[in-house]
């Protein structure tokens, strides 16, 4: 039996699908208004708790005698900082952190099931097959000025990443239009192809030291629409080091709007 | 006689008040939709151009025979890259850019005008007084936590700075919640508030290589309105580096917010 903490996303899902199909049985804590409704179908038992819920999570896998943990999906960081209400164990760790950069409190988190005996596996032990590869995925391939973007994009993309600022670019004629900060890559998107108009790209990475465990960037059919929905023709990622959630779907979405999807 | 090519905000009000005690006269060309209307009281002569009107700026002067020109004010960079109607003069200019990053307009800007033998001053020269000095300007000094805080985004702040990405960052508990891209200082301070939830420092820094003629960082009483219906009390300078405009203004309102602000 294994242990998954799902956040919000499709993640999560094809992790328990895979999951299953290796004939193990899964037992999830889902976070309520994060994880898809449709995840119980997939788990032998599913608990819904409250995204503060810290305790009772580790509570529930150990009564279970759950040993090994997967945590798997996105949490809107916007609860994390204004929504959350943290239960007595959860706001121990808040306030033991030296910061509230993501790896730090990443981290954190994982020590503290590693305190209960519960050990944190890497999530691509059953999702590897979704970690981009290099190549461009599209019909159309990006044009030179698009080529020129993505590669001063992936320059800064990494500088911020590193500095544990944020994960994603819109660059426009080698020109950082916006960045990433804690309200996510959507935002970002739409925020960037309003102030760039014509001609942006979007660019995505991972940390250069990131724990693959947890907390891997993804993109999916959603990144896509709030692209075209934004004008942005033209999304880089990171090989090897970011998700594509359903690369079949991705494709064509992004067909259908003409934007051009390349893993570099 | 003195030239000016008037952006938005007080600054160029300022400039022409100093301008004047100076006996200097003032022949302005206001940028429309950006300039403030009662800069006409302080001009021997005023203009009033669309902001891709630039090829008519450069005549304007030429024909009445300014030599030296200011550029003074700020132009919301959305106009820029979505709302600009290029003249023939400003096309080539832009299509001659290796990028758009602002240090880069900038100094084609002022080429372009050297080229016709007009010289662009330093705006310091009548604004000077306006120049942020070291000290804690309001009637709360900054706690343990915000100056931590204030340390952490200076650094932060100074990288994206010199990367030329953007001036201001919003920190709490040393993470980076927002960066300025494109959008602006209130807009940055909006997101900001709104993601980091109470307790928020708001961070603003010039280029470690400013060009102090005429893109210098503000902050003014608008600056502390966004910051208090934000919910961020606390706001750091860099002294020397950015323009408190109307200083007694911005102390009032902020000790009537509690919002304390730092010039370091």
């Amino acid at each position: 039996m294994l242990g998954l903490v799902a956040g919000g996303g499709l993640l999560p899902v094809y992790f328990c699908r895979n999951a299953k199909k290796d004939g193990k049985k899964i037992i999830t804590v889902a976070i309520k208004n994060e994880a898809d409704k449709s995840l119980w179908k997939h788990s032998k038992e599913i608990y819904w708790y409250d995204i503060g819920d810290f305790g009772k999570a580790i509570n529930t896998f150990k009564k279970l005698g759950i040993r090994k943990v997967f945590i798997v999906g996105k949490v809107r960081k916007v609860r994390l900082f204004s929504a959350l209400k943290p239960d007595m164990r959860l706001f121990k760790l808040f306030m033991s952190l030296r910061n509230k950069k993501d790896s730090t409190l990443i981290q954190a988190v994982i020590k503290e099931f590693e305190k209960e005996g519960i050990k944190i596996l890497p999530m691509t032990v059953y999702l590897k097959p979704l970690l981009a590869k290099k190549g461009v995925l599209t019909k159309r391939k990006p044009c030179r000025q698009e080529i020129e973007d993505i590669k001063y994009g992936f320059k800064e993309a990494k500088k911020l990443a590193d500095a544990d600022i944020g994960q994603t670019v819109i660059v426009k004629d080698k020109k950082v239009i916006t960045v990433e900060g804690a309200e996510g890559t959507d935002e970002t998107i739409k925020r960037g192809g309003h102030l760039a108009g014509d001609g942006a790209v979007c660019v995505k990475v991972a940390r250069t030291v990131q724990d693959m465990r947890i907390d891997i960037p993804g993109a999916g059919v959603e990144t896509i629409k709030q692209l075209a929905k934004a004008n942005i023709k033209c999304l880089a990622l990171q090989s090897g080091k970011v998700f594509l959630i359903d690369k079949n779907k991705i494709k064509k979405e992004a067909d259908k709007n003409k934007i051009c999807v390349v893993v570099c």
